[in-house]
């Protein structure tokens, strides 16, 4: 199968909006972006090996490549619109770029992503995408807007894709997701899996925040780093509540509450919003949540100052300063 | 050097313009589009050892990894904006990230475009680049409007690109471009590496050619090769006149002119546009490439059919149907 094979067969299953005047095919594509809004464009490279476990499926590639991509866009605000996808491989597998763009694709139509361009090359494989998504002006939530006396908040669960990471460098708890077949699928471990593989981009959630929160990241990085660049951004500081962080059960049935709590605070891969409110808007936070369907805590407060303090009710010692984790700045 | 020090190294440095809001630094980058205007996006990856040299300069990478989607642009008579870079690094090398953005740079300032976002990861070398440009309605230079009956025109000269590459593996007569120290450095050599290694985006061309083209290419993949993707998304066939084909003063002192035609009519990398005009246009065809300060040749003509051949006077034998180039459809 050649280069241009690849482009064709891409393009056949390719989905696209009315606002695509050209998409795959020409020597770029031709959009129309619609009077009055302000264009929001994010792009990130997923590498094997360095962002997903070598043996992880095609699908579950695609997936995560166009996820975390939206999840940029989610924590803007923004609704998403358009993609390219520049998808290196060491040889071209129909049955590779097929399963690829199952994952791919079913995220996209979610979303009613357009994939209109990019290109295929040889080379280790590597999957690049950029995202172009829409904004109302001066509704974009940034990371720069943080206030002292703002509470702070995080969506869904924390810890789980770093727990799988934990787990498949162990030794393959997940069994058929790229691990030896001997190896028992575990349910807890394949919950905690489907967060690193199947990340959900919180579109939703990030759109009813338009107005509400005053700061937003995704969390990418980890909880405490990604805090850390709002505020930074913001020129605040921050305190998070550890013990309040939300745990899915699995993540809660599978670690020992210090390595939990550890992997929440510092493990990254989630995709969750984490984002700051006035704490006056407490109500309206959770009523945006509620809309989005999707849950919030409050985890935190933004003070004046700088860098993110971390505390604890427990007195395990992994809590003290001296572990690094505590005060990250 | 981490990733964030990577990323303020190059935000430091990023060329902004007015109609962006916010570039580097947050989960995306908000723009403004002009009202009235059709967006026009781009996006191709530079593997190491695949699209250049792994020796080549990291300046030399820089510049041509914006050259090659600034060429896509100019190809569809876009004006370029702005722009994202995701680059994938062995090891954060502050020489290497330095040397890359003097040649990024320098041609993003040549063409105003700001680059505002994007990502540094872990992984083999390899850039991807997404471009935005702006084009009036229903004036994008495309790949499906080449008419029978239209002319065939090529920018600058063809084949330099391809025979450095050739005169690469033949064992580095280029000198210090990545080869032995002990090699002498060649000025007709080094004269063809420059056009492999920083090849011009005719920005300026295409934008001339908006009313006049029928049809329009950058030839990457290779005269022949393009001028048959124009071909097949138009419906028609086309005929070139291999002789007419122009080559710069280096490429005929250092090759045959079988060797020369050869690599003229099927080398890629050149980065120059092969477009189409109808022939009762030629004039204003040479007016457009005047304005643009940019030669253009007439090739060929657009025929009914299918399929691009190629003729030349020439009886080597090189040149016979069965050496499968003369017909390449």
């Amino acid at each position: 199968m050649g280069e241009f094979d690849l482009i064709a067969r891409i393009r056949a299953r390719a989905p696209t909006r009315a606002d695509v005047l050209l998409g795959i095919g020409d020597d770029a594509a031709l959009l129309l972006p619609p009077a009055g809004l302000q264009l929001v464009v994010a792009m990130d490279t997923l590498n094997a090996g360095v962002h997903f476990p070598p043996a992880t499926a095609p699908a579950d590639i695609g997936w995560k490549a166009l996820a975390v991509n939206l999840s940029d866009l989610a924590a803007m605000g923004a609704q998403p619109a358009w993609c390219t996808l520049s998808l290196s491989m060491p040889e071209a597998q129909a049955g590779f770029v097929d399963g690829f763009l199952d994952g791919f694709l079913a995220l996209a139509a979610q979303y009613d992503v357009a994939l209109v361009g990019g290109d295929t090359t040889r080379g280790p494989l590597s999957v690049c995408v950029a995202v172009h998504g829409l904004v109302e002006p001066g509704m974009a939530l940034r990371r720069d807007g943080a206030r002292a006396g703002d509470e702070v908040w995080v969506s869904g669960s924390v810890g789980d894709a770093a727990a799988a990471l934990v787990q498949w460098k162990e030794g393959c708890k997940g069994g058929q997701l790229g691990c030896p077949a001997e190896a028992q699928p575990d349910p807890l471990s394949l919950a905690l899996r489907a967060r690193l593989d199947r990340p959900t981009p919180r579109v939703a959630l990030g759109r009813a925040l338009r107005g509400v929160a005053s700061a937003c990241i995704d969390v990418s990085d980890g909880l405490l780093a990604d805090l850390g660049h709002v505020c930074a951004a913001s020129g605040v500081a921050a305190t998070v509540d550890v013990d309040a962080l939300p745990a899915s059960e699995a993540l809660r049935a599978s670690f020992s509450s210090e390595h939990r709590r550890h992997l929440q605070a510092t493990g990254g891969d989630d995709y969750e919003l984490c984002f700051s409110a006035a704490a006056d808007a407490h109500a309206v936070v959770l009523r945006a949540a509620a809309t989005a369907a999707v849950a919030v805590t409050r985890i935190g407060r933004i003070l004046p100052g700088a860098g993110v303090a971390a505390h604890t009710a427990d007195t395990d010692p992994w809590s003290a300063p001296a572990t690094g984790w505590v005060h990250f700045a």
